[in-house]
């Protein structure tokens, strides 16, 4: 085995794929999510890929996620539908709800679709952007899978970093896909600066006297801060409620943490929704005025020192063209982890 | 005429009728604008309610703004649709637009309304609201009425303060209102700050050379920061393709300055939308949840010297309340403008 650097997202998928059949999930549910993971690795999103597969793993077979789900419409009306995931990978849930959303949006113009009984499904991105190919506009929020976030004055953490997405379909250009927390910093962020025993920036996070917290490695005794003060904790908010508590999905108190407390369900709550552009305009005359948009932003007089205007979900774009010919960066942290997993289920490792 | 600090709400309503009425409007239009711009009032919204009305009358009788408008449905589908609001005022299309969404909702639980050729309507929270006594969760987004923030890492001011409101019915509880632009500080406030002559803090506006800019008589040399760095200026370009670019509406270079260019339509896009609470869940129930959510949060640790943690729209509700009873404040700037304009119109002044 050689100590390499980067990995063909084929072979990775394959890896993926087999540890989550060894681990209970039939073989075609285990390939699609496999191919989400990847798509988020593509992109770029590192952080909400594959590196989560081990925990994935753990929670499975901590019957904190169910291998083999029963997931069903449980309410529908013909823009709205509601899913229960019965505790499934979120992948597989917010795949459907985003189809669904899709298929409704083709006949009545938007589709809304909600869904309880999930689990964390990657990065929101992933199923804003299964709008685009359909000329439509993909919108995605979901309850975070844990609470680092207190109400604005607060010291309790009861809203999480909880995330939204918005994808937009351009003609030539590639889409612009909006995909943010409401907080400053993201918390995989912080993890990051503890591991590597680097200060966090002021701005961050605080402590529990209000005061700025610069060490990463007392991330637990700090809450982090919400983008525009008040504004971010009210996003934060507002995102739980369309995610969760409008699908009775938990929010709030009701939020357990998914890394601590892998046996237990998280009931997670999401909602996508798709607008399809005919709707207001021929959809290449919109997809036109959208790449006269980028391109005004793109061209636009740059602050000294800038050296480039991105449009959101630029970098993903090109990342997701870089890494599909270079191969998915595989650091050896990651490969330990990955190797130790396919001991643990018993198949072969990544090749 | 005494110098007096309040007024009450349907006095001051009356005297914005007739200004309406004499700069050529039906009475029964100028009687829908007055009513919303006094809801403004009522809310809190200094900054967006009958301070407005100079400009308002002023941009009518330059040519700017359509005194009879033909408003109407220039495309539908069962849960969207596409209002052309013929360049009028903005109070009037939106308010059409909302109760055109929630009509949608009725019957396929989303209902989603895009407008071009409107104009300002008020502050955001108006519409969103009109959502809550039919059990629904209003969502409304407007490209800003003039630019004054450049995309993240430029200078040149290609977009604007768009803002967005969501409202969220509770059952005891006062609803859930957030309304917020998605940059740290709104222009009106620099505004006040100049007329004050009093610095900004760092952190609401930045000079062509990136730097903090805090004299707020220099705003003009200078650009808006967004919230969240680059997040703030994805928000305001995904506001933007929403409430602008999708319904044919001005975004970017198109978008006039409607203080300065009171003789130009300004093509102002909106969008509003409806979510029907019972596609997911009784409204009953969900609202009690709500109402748990408000609680918790209300309830929650607070930090060191903070002395009340509030919900979002919590204030303005507050306000709204006292106001109703109490009169609107009536500072005498204000006093003169209307009195100005009471003359200009050759109505009765506010009594």
């Amino acid at each position: 085995m050689t100590n390499e650097s980067r990995i063909a997202a084929p072979r990775l998928a394959a890896f993926v794929t087999r540890a989550f059949a060894a681990a209970g999930l039939p073989e075609a549910d285990a390939k699609i999510i496999a191919e989400l993971m990847l798509e988020a690795d593509l992109r770029g999103s590192d952080t909400h890929g594959v590196i989560r597969l081990p925990l994935y793993v753990r929670r499975i077979r901590a019957g904190g996620i169910n291998p083999q789900p029963n997931i069903r419409v449980v309410g529908e009306r013909p823009s709205a539908a509601l899913i229960d995931g019965d505790n499934g990978m979120g992948h597989l849930v917010m795949r459907r709800a985003a189809h669904l959303a899709i298929e409704k949006a083709k006949v009545t113009g938007i589709g809304w679709v909600g869904a309880r009984m999930s689990n964390h499904a990657g990065p929101a991105a992933l199923y804003a952007t299964m709008a685009l190919p359909h000329d439509m506009i993909g919108l995605y929020f979901a309850v975070g899978s844990n609470n680092h976030l207190p109400p604005w004055g607060g010291s309790e953490t009861l809203l999480g970093t909880n995330p939204m997405a918005v994808a937009v379909p351009a003609h030539d250009e590639p889409a612009i896909v909006l995909d943010m927390a409401p907080t400053v910093a993201a918390y995989g962020k912080v993890r990051l600066k503890a591991q590597r025993g680097e200060p966090m920036p002021v701005g961050w996070m605080i402590d529990r006297g209000g005061k700025p917290l610069t060490d990463a490695k007392r991330a637990d005794d700090g809450y982090l801060l919400p983008i525009g003060d008040y504004k971010g904790y009210g996003l934060s908010l507002i995102i739980g409620i369309l995610a969760g508590a409008l699908n009775g999905a938990a929010l709030g108190r009701d939020v357990i943490d998914f890394v601590k407390d892998t046996g237990k369900p998280t009931n997670t709550g999401h909602a996508v929704a798709a607008i399809a552009i005919e709707s207001f305009m021929p959809a290449e005359k919109f997809k036109r005025a959208v790449d006269a948009v980028i391109r005004d932003i793109r061209a636009s007089r740059r602050l000294p020192g800038v050296e480039r205007i991105y449009l959101p979900g630029e970098q993903s774009h090109a990342k997701f063209l870089e890494r599909s010919t270079g191969g998915v960066p595989m650091p050896k942290p990651l490969r330990d982890s990955l190797d130790a997993l396919a001991r643990e289920l018993n198949v072969p490792p990544l090749e």
